[in-house]
Formats: structure tokens, sequence, C-alpha cells
């Protein structure tokens, strides 16, 4: 379809957490935008690399407080409330936008819904992609989700459904739970019942990517005890081959009695979030 | 494992082409590099991050080149070689050393035998993920791998194995082979026997991120007519739920007359490849 205005929107993934995860391009795209859509969960830094840009949040809490916005609060106004102010700003006023996206925009991320309303309204757009929070964990921890003759594929899945509550199969070598934090003893039993040996390796990350992301090494079985450490916090829980910690790199974890053992990230070359002027 | 000297590694996902699809934290990381072990597919224009670095082509062809490599060749002698030059570097030479992967490094990479070699050899590392293939494609083709109500799980698999030979199943509701290009009609029988209905939306994209990125649609029955269209580029194949098309955006294709439809990428926002000095 032929854009209609000269405004656009660049969807744009702004990386797991901290700012100076996000990509080149994504950067200069905030650099360029003089609008920016935003969920609560951004990092604040992001703010940096466009400061002359309006930041209009659209979490839960920042829509309630627009004037235009329905009170309701049910998803379908959330999201048809985001959609209508990307069509009033890109349209209607012509301003290139910027729609930031926690992780990878296609995944997990909504997305086509606000492409299809651009595309209704005949306005141009552009996805730039991100680090989702699976591959942020599987670096901070420094356990690949592909191991060479044991882990030919990685699955990517929601532990929450819109509907049917959790679900949890066994789809792949690895397999990695977004969403998972609130459920993590129920999400165990699931995985039991799903065919998963009770000894397969089980890895909880929360905060992949920010300065006070936290590991955690349990196995299928006892997976409920990462609860306490990761309440709250948002959390990814990786199953299976890719969990596995490398050779002599076990993290002190004492999986035989169950044992949760928080583990800190390692040691950063370098660290700081430096962001390029 | 404490470090035992100051040279250091940091694995850093290049993303999936053009050299702006790094995270700022990867080209932060090439601007304090000393020396990058680079594959023959990185962007050259990626050396404009690191100027002054000492760049190695750890690529297939670039190791026949290296002095001290034999020109054996087999995969096991490959890595055996980088593991040394990164030993060799980071370690005996105290370098600060990047490891330049495409994509991210947790996927396919290969990462853990670099990493246990480092481990082995007490030398700290880093992991910085970037924006694997599966990513990128969905972004330049807007497909979301995910979509609300049905695409509750994405597979990221390899269709080669390295001694089975082609294997593809049925996992998710979306699923993407990677290193598919060479087989991909093969790829299509198979897809149709692990139980994938015949007319199941299929997208081939190759070079995802590039300039000459190329996108086609087709079905799992007809996955073979895309041979032609994407012959000698690295090539990501979706299937399922995050292969079709979003409302109104059909891509020209013919999909009941088997048709391959190349697709030009979507109209971009801003493009070029400006990196930040």
């Amino acid at each position: 379809m032929k854009p209609t205005t000269r405004g656009r929107v660049a969807f744009v993934g702004a990386g797991p957490g901290e700012a100076d995860l996000i990509t080149l391009r994504g950067a200069e795209r905030l650099r360029a935008a003089e609008v920016v859509l935003f969920d609560s969960l951004s990092d604040p830094a992001l703010r940096a690399l466009a400061p002359d840009a309006r930041w209009i949040d659209v979490g839960k809490r920042g829509l309630r407080r627009l004037p235009h916005v329905s009170s309701g609060g049910a998803e379908a106004t959330e999201q048809a409330a985001i959609n209508a102010l990307l069509v009033e700003h890109a349209g209607h006023r012509g301003k290139r936008v910027v729609r930031l996206k926690g992780g990878d925009p296609s995944v997990f991320g909504r997305l086509e819904e606000e492409l299809d309303a651009l595309a209704a309204a005949g306005i141009e757009s552009e996805v730039v992609p991100g680090v989702t929070a699976a591959l942020a964990a599987a670096a901070a921890m420094q356990r690949p989700l592909t191991r060479r003759g044991s882990g030919r594929s990685v699955s990517l899945a929601t532990a929450m459904t819109h509907d049917a509550g959790l679900v949890a199969g066994r789809h792949a070598e690895t397999e990695v739970f977004y969403m998972a934090g609130k459920q993590l003893a129920a999400l165990g039993r699931r995985l039991l019942a799903a065919g998963w040996p009770a000894d397969t390796p089980a890895l909880a990350v929360s905060r992949a990517g920010w300065p006070d992301e936290l590991g955690s090494d349990h196995t299928v079985a006892t997976l409920g005890d990462a609860t306490v450490l990761h309440s709250g916090r948002p959390t990814v829980v990786t199953i299976g081959v890719g969990a596995a910690p490398l050779a002599g790199r076990t993290l002190g974890s004492d999986l035989a009695a169950g044992a949760a053992a928080a583990v800190e990230r390692p040691a950063p070359v370098h660290r700081g979030r430096k962001i390029p002027a």
C-alpha cells in the first residue's frame, strides 16, 4: 500500500534491558524520532538517545494518564489506544515516530496488530530487530542455547497464554519460556507432565541484560525453588541442553539436593552504559 | 575460574548482516579491541568500528592462509585452530580480543567450544548477544514470528545436522530453519512427512539484513521453487503461523499455482549504513 502521508513509524527492538543492547540502527532511528511511544519496562537511559523527542508512555500505567484513553484497562482497549496514538502522530500529524518494544518486536511483541493498524491507515512502517530475552539470558550466563551434537533446536515459548492459562510441552532440545516468573512451580509440574525427565537442567534468569540480573540453577523437578529468588522480576526459564553449564563451570549449585544457587553474572570485560554520542 | 592473564575475550554477536545491526555494546567492544577474529561472512563495514585492531580471518579460507594452521580443513582442526588463536592472543599476548560471530553467538554459533578453551586456559570472557537471523528475516518481511492467539511458540532449528543429514519436524506454531539454502526441496518433503499440511505458509529469506536481501512466499509443498531464487545465498526458511502475511499485505505471490514471488524488502524509513562515530 502506498503511503498517503509523510509520517512514518519505525518499530524498534530495544533489547532486553540495558540501553546499550539496542542496535546501532535502532539508536539511529531514536535519534531521528520526533515522537517515541514506549512501554514502562524500557530503560530510562534510552531517553538520552532522543532527548528532544516527545516520549509517550503507553505501558498500562502510562495509558491511564493519557487524556483521550478510556480507563477501562482491558487489553483490547489498551491495544486500540496504542494503535490510535500511532495513527494520530504518524498519520494525522506527519511525525517520525518510533514505537519502542522490549526485546525483539517479532517475538511476543504483539507487533501484528500495530502493523495492521498502520497498513489500514496507509502509513509507512519499518521493523528494526532487537536482542530477544532468551539470547540475552544465554549470553549473560554463558550457556549457549545450541550445543554441537546435542542441541539442534531451540524453542521460544510463553508459559502464559492469553486464554488457556499455563501451557508447557517438550518440543526442542532447548526450550525457553518467557513471562514465567509468577508460575515457576506450576511450570515445573507441567514440564514433568510433558515428559521432561525430573533431573533435566533448568536455568532461571531474571532481568537479563540489567546490572542486577540474576541466574539460578535448578532441575525441572525443583524449578519451584526459583520463585523466591526471582519474585516480581521479568524472568525467562531455559530447560534442557541449553540450560546445562559448560564443562568446569558449574555455578555452585547442588542439583541433587534441589538447592537453588543464585549466581552473579560472569565478570564482564568492560562494564558501563556508554552510549556513543 | 580466576583469570590468570590480563587478556580477555568478548564474543560479540555481529547480527545478521549489515554493520548497523550490531548492538551498541558490541560496537563498543570492537572499538576497544586490539585483535578481532572474524568469519568470512561478516560485513566489511564492521572494520570501520575497529580500524586499528588486527583483524584475523578465521573463516575456512582465512584459516588456510594462516602460517601455523594445518591445511587439513577438517571441522575439528578448524575449531582447534580458532581456539589456539584465542588463547595465543588473549592469553600469551594479553590482548583485548573480540571474537566476532554472525547473528547471535548462543544460537548455532559453536560458542561452547571456544568458551571451554578459554576457561581451560584461565582467560576471562564475556558474551555480547546479537540479532539472530530469524529475527532479522521476520523484521525485514514484517512477518512477526508470534501472533496473538495462534502463534505461541517459535522454534529455531538447523536443517542440516553434523552427522545425521537433513532433519525436520513439527514442534512449534512457527518454525525457522537456518542453513537451509542447499536443501529447500528436500526440506519441504521432510516437513510434509513430519505432518505439516501441504498448504502451510513457507517464507524463504536470504541475506536477511543486507541491502540485497530477498524474500519469497511458498507453501510447504512448493518450497523447492525457492531454490533458484536463493541459490548460493545464506537462507532462513520460516514455516507456519509466522510465515503468513499480515492482513492486506500479501506479496503478490500465487500460492495456489506454486509460483514463487520474489519480494523486495519493505521501503525502509531511513536507509544507509550510518555508524555513530
